[in-house]
């Protein structure tokens, strides 16, 4: 059997992503350095002030480490972080010389990117967008053999939507008028509320949109932004790079990864105490990496809470098709908000979707947009004005977040396989996230809330002092020395908990659902197995 | 005969973007207020350490012009700005009302958005993405009737390339590597010197790649870009979204917007003494708006004064396919800089490309990359870790740009099709540019230089003193207020020069050359009956 302290891919760990984030969780004071830059000044140098200075020709400066943006410097992304380059690292190995690893293959738990590990798409998606791509064939015989004729009924439509049916052309920087009005009517279907396609934003997945709201909503690192710890990694990274401070607030394990708005309020209270001006709140809902999904009472105090502090409340909703249990139900913030009679002047609020979860899992199609209300016009103007910078989101991307929100209809064609295709996937899902949390619980030293959506689980692991010690070592942070061993025995990919923050002095990791069904037998046995050989190793 | 100063929507026109842009220019000291943001600063608040304030809870400030980011108030994009706002107030018009306005349709020579415009894809390219997008039709026996050979063969190699077929999954963050491989080769063929995947990012457009890279240069209002003036505005904005400033140098217009060296070296000795440290030069070849096309020789110097002012070299190089002129030819940078013996240790080189430009003009697909030499290895960590925090750019986007610079080849199918459609394009371009050229050339106190390359004209327009008082009187730039009757009158739209930049007291529009060509002679009668009039009217 091997030995974790003689591996010396263990022994070499230095997870800087952990180390980071734990000592900025730890950091006991925040230094302010001067005032933020001014609003009026100028940063346009004038050419006609600027006379030519005699001065010598310094060696000049390259682009290094010490030169760079500090801000860049700063911020990480756990999720394809040191681990995954790792894993990337043995996948080269197997291949080049096959037998050089305990396992055959690398699985990679790290992401929510369901179609890498074998999820095929929905069928209907797919043939619409093919058809927009090379619409000289919507008028071939062939074509009517090939494609289903709601497919080509929907294309013919979509191009009709587009000026000069130009799927070539940059769009309206919002998104195509028409894509729009179909998410909106998606959006009112769903929620019982009136949505407005100019409220809509179509972005490159949902990613683009958190940063122009950060960009927006950050001044300085005066500048406060509410998030959950455990946290997606985008919005840390995404106040880091906008010079913003991220506000923690903790979700409770003990009660499901709850969200208590006494803890919001007391941090909230911290912040301004410290200086902060705290400007927005993030909730992931359903949770990533906590896959908890929020009841309903629990979303009206949220609501209510950001109503009353006058904070933006930026809502990912992108799991919102992602829920596995019977007893819990998505509600979007608006429906929840619009529930209790707040209208446009009673809150911001902000919410994410993205073509790159729920069932269909296009996350290579970058498509996604963020409906925004309670904003002024003159605010809604400068966020315009961002978006064109950009021109517009790709049109494909467009396309399929409009089927997203309008998927076929009771008579159509498609309708029967649609269906068929989108249950087999969620229940499947549901399936694999039960199997791996009963598999994790009966781990020694491993609890696992329920999974209860999204993709993930997040479980936690009372590691061995001698395990601690083992880590310390090696320099590591003691939930990555437990996560690169696994690798390094198994070819299972999974995120330290230290990458999305966790309470000191606990350790978890975030392992998605998305093996395919026929493999999760060997991810659970290979992972019993190891974890119990691990703890063999270092039991105290 | 319509009245100018009679026109309402004339009266009314206020182009802010003009009048900052202005100021800008004439700004005659640079301010700075206290020092930039430390490095080590933790911006992440600790919650062990805030401890809850018994403060009362003052009402909270909600999302107003006041509060939001100012580098976002800051920045403009005039190529979307407010005059083609007009011109979509117009088109509603228009619809609504037939006959309200005195032309049938609006024509917009703003933007580089040839398929807007009536311009048709590059068949083959199509084919490749539609049978990317919905693989399982591949084998099916319609698919050769519909598809040609060589694009089905490129659909199963793209295929291939991609882990598990999979082109609904995320990619490597820098792009697919087999397709890296395939651009590379590419940039091989064109240089005559080798590309190495690995320095390849590929990104949704190019503007995503700007703006990485001046977020990593970038650290406050103390770094300079060089930047020509006029320029496109993706610069100056993205400069401002980052908080730098932007450092000019005037294009000579007398030269056919020549770039001279001595020019730049001025303005950078200008900013050393204002205590600017320059990080890097943009250099946009062809020139847009300027549409000249940089010589050999002109691009030694340039490579040369970079590499010893330890100057990155930010090349826009989108317009590469887009030269008109037998007696010009476009050579990248790279092949530049490596010909004169320049290699990885000498020069921070990156190039921008894009699937919007060419003869292809695929905006809406949102493709493009930049190719990186010469930065240290723990930089590009750096720049690839900013890519990680957005995943990766769209799929199709990426198989796109490797057709762009893979496309058939003697032999294949579709060679002899794609040649034509090609060849169909850019003679067109020439022809549809030359027209241009000599109609704005024949007007009265117009002089437009040569179209040499990319997809503008950039013409000087003699305002009489008579106009410039008019658009005085309704607070318009004169630039601006004549672009704006322009639209009024003929429906066509084109961009004040001030939204580029130009020098103080001369004015420009830009004008693409992408109408259809059984459309130019009717923009060009338009135009030419307009300008008459609008002299007639205000001549001194």
């Amino acid at each position: 059997m091997r030995k974790f302290v003689s591996d010396k891919s263990c022994r070499k760990l230095l997870h800087r992503s952990f180390q980071n984030l734990t000592q900025q969780l730890q950091h006991h004071h925040h230094q302010h350095k001067g005032p933020p830059s001014s609003v009026s000044q100028s940063r346009f140098l004038s050419s006609s002030s600027m006379a030519p200075s005699p001065s010598s020709n310094p060696s000049a400066p390259s682009v290094t480490l010490d030169n760079i943006n500090p801000k860049v410097l700063k911020c990480e992304y756990a999720v394809r972080g040191e681990i995954v380059t790792l894993a990337q690292r043995l996948q080269q190995e197997l291949q080049v010389k096959p037998g050089s690893h305990p396992f055959d293959e690398i699985l990679y738990c790290n992401i929510g990117n369901p179609q890498s590990l074998g999820q095929q798409p929905i069928t209907f998606f797919r043939e619409v967008l093919a058809l927009c791509d090379h619409p000289s064939i919507l008028d071939k015989s062939e074509t009517q053999g090939l494609f289903s004729a709601d497919a080509i009924e929907r294309a013919w439509q979509i191009l009709d939507q587009i000026p000069g049916r130009a799927t070539g052309a940059y769009s309206h920087s919002q998104g195509i008028k028409g894509l729009r009005d179909t998410i909106a009517a998606g959006i009112e279907a769903r929620d019982g509320f009136p949505a407005d396609p100019n409220d809509i934003f179509l972005t490159d997945g949902a990613s683009p949109a958190v940063h122009m709201m950060m960009q927006l909503l950050i001044r300085s690192e005066k500048d406060g932004i509410l998030c959950p710890i455990p946290q997606y990694p985008l919005y840390s990274a995404s106040i880091d790079l906008h010079g913003g401070t991220l506000v923690p607030y903790y979700l409770n394990e003990a009660t499901g990864w709850g969200l208590e708005v006494s803890s919001l309020k007391k941090q909230l209270e911290a912040a301004k105490s410290q200086g902060i001006t705290v400007r927005a709140l993030v909730v992931i809902n359903p949770g990533n990496p906590t896959g908890q999904v929020l009841g309903e009472e629990n979303q009206r105090e949220i609501v209510e809470f950001c109503r009353k502090e006058g904070l933006v409340l930026l809502a990912d909703e992108v799991y919102q098709e992602n829920v596995y249990v019977p007893e819990k139900t998505f509600h979007s913030f608006k429906k929840v908000s619009r529930s209790i009679g707040y209208g446009e002047a009673d809150i911001c609020l902000v919410s994410f979707q993205s073509v790159s979860k729920g069932f269909y899992g296009e996350c290579g199609k970058r498509g996604g947009y963020m409906e925004i209300t309670g904003f002024s016009p003159e605010v809604r103007e400068q966020i315009y004005k961002v978006a064109s910078v950009n021109l517009c989101s790709n049109i494909s991307g467009q396309i399929l977040a409009s089927l997203v929100m309008s998927p076929p209809k009771v008579g159509d064609e498609s309708y029967d396989s649609y269906c068929g295709e989108k249950e087999g996937i969620l229940s499947s899902l549901a399936r694999r996230a039960k199997t791996l949390e009963d598999a994790l619980n009966n781990l020694e030293g491993v609890s696992c809330n329920k999974a209860e959506g999204a993709m993930y689980l997040f479980p936690r692991i009372e590691l061995p002092q001698k395990a601690i010690k083992a880590a310390e070592a090696v320099n590591s942070a003691p939930d990555a020395f437990y996560c690169r061993c696994l690798l390094n025995e198994t070819g299972i990919v999974v995120v330290p908990g230290s990458g999305f923050g966790q309470v000191p002095g606990t350790w978890h990791f975030r392992c998605t659902i998305l093996p395919q069904e026929d493999k999760i037998p060997a991810v659970v046995s290979r992972l019993t197995d190891f974890h119990k050989r691990f703890m063999d190793e270092f039991r105290d």
